[in-house]
């Protein structure tokens, strides 16, 4: 959960958990999880981790149970349609020990898009929510997601869970917001990684990642320097340009072209 | 674990950790997963779960050793560079309790590929693998992985992983391969889910997966069939058919067009 020392950053973290066989069995590729990475950082919200899990009850009751203990905010995509095959909302209900039952607002907003006659039961699951659960807007098929307490749960197609997401944004609360500056050069990773060293010891507050990339037959290097003080993160990105000055070659801000 | 019924399929399950803060932040996306998927299914080990965790070591180790618990295999990918945030062979050392240290034909393999003064410091810390480790090769970039009992250690860079795997996948004892059929229609979803569950209540050994989809301005529905049992597999994949026919649609075998 939140850990905020007086007069330090604000830290609010939150877990992804992707749930559906099609991931695991390499049918589909995820596109959830870079999405929401992106977005919540953008946020000032920290993503510590993601679980990608089966369509199976034990292990999305155990997982939510784990992570929403331990994280400000969980997004869950997946699992949240009309077929057998879709037990995300039960699994919720069950994971926090509530009931489910058919949520008035959901049965209404779903019931208007169908013809007399084709609102069936299958379709009308799709407006089980569990109790206490508050609906989430589907904007491009109707069928809502919903949150219950810090849990929030998406549908796993792409273009509803962003629509899902840029509905529900505004309540999210971030904390101070992480910085980033990213440096390239031509400076092989290893030539680099002492020096590196050095600069990431005198700047205790500056978390330094080095991306080796290889692109248009040329090696180098980009150092990712992220941090919540605007100072620290541009003093360390004038001493990581002399470092790599130093190394005899020219440092460029941003990731290589 | 492994579980074997006397008579029944062989299950073996298999585990991804994904390593690296730049997967968190958004900055990556990563491309290891649904490879790995893929080529696990292939082999008839049934990846169960994936993790997405950060360069933080307890983390690492708590999760290598949650995961290499229950599961016949793991992978993990990312953080064997060379610089002071490639923390992983040290978690993994951490993780099974043993002492790491370099590692005699890891420091001549790193060595070759250097001029003289070129092997710093830095670049031999790519050569030191916990105890007991078998390496892994690594035909793109020479810095070895390795394996530990249940635990492969791959890199991050997808290149690097998919070579680092198919020169280890012979090592790997698959189970029952399931076999999967995909038959797609323009039914939606929700008209077909009763259908589809009563399906499902007939042939216990094939699982159903029901995976909406809106291409060329058409909606449908692809339902996958997954099963170790081809009779059971082939007579689901004819009823399902039959299913789509009631409702008036043709059914299509594979993924919709």
């Amino acid at each position: 959960m939140s850990e905020t020392e007086p007069g330090g950053p604000k830290v609010v973290t939150a877990a992804v958990i992707v749930i559906g066989n099609e991931l695991l069995s390499g049918r589909t590729r995820d596109k959830n999880l870079h999405y929401l990475a992106g977005r919540l950082t953008e946020l000032g919200v920290r993503l510590q981790e993601a679980r990608v899990i089966p369509d199976v009850e034990d292990v999305i009751v155990a997982t939510v149970n784990q992570l929403r203990a331990r994280f400000d905010y969980v997004f869950t995509s997946g699992g949240i349609g009309p077929t057998h095959d879709d037990i995300t909302a039960d699994a919720i209900a069950k994971a926090f020990g509530v009931g489910i039952d058919y949520h008035p607002e959901a049965l209404k907003i779903l019931g208007a898009q169908y013809q007399p006659g084709e609102f069936n039961q299958a379709r009308k699951r799709m407006a089980r929510i569990p109790l206490g659960g508050v609906l989430v807007a589907n904007p491009v098929s109707r069928a809502p997601g919903f949150r219950l307490e810090n849990v929030y749960v998406f549908a796993g197609v792409p273009a509803i869970l962003r629509a899902m997401f840029e509905g529900i944004r505004h309540e999210l609360v971030g904390g101070t917001p992480v910085m980033s500056r990213t440096i390239s050069s031509a400076v092989p990773e290893g030539r680099m990684a002492r020096g590196l060293e050095d600069l990431q010891g005198r700047y205790a507050e500056v978390e330094m990642g080095s991306y080796p990339y290889y692109r248009m037959g040329a090696f180098g290097t980009s150092i990712v320097l992220r941090s919540v003080d605007r100072d620290q993160l541009d003093a360390a990105a004038r001493d990581l340009k002399q470092l790599i000055r130093d190394l005899g070659q020219e440092p460029v801000e941003g990731e290589a072209a």
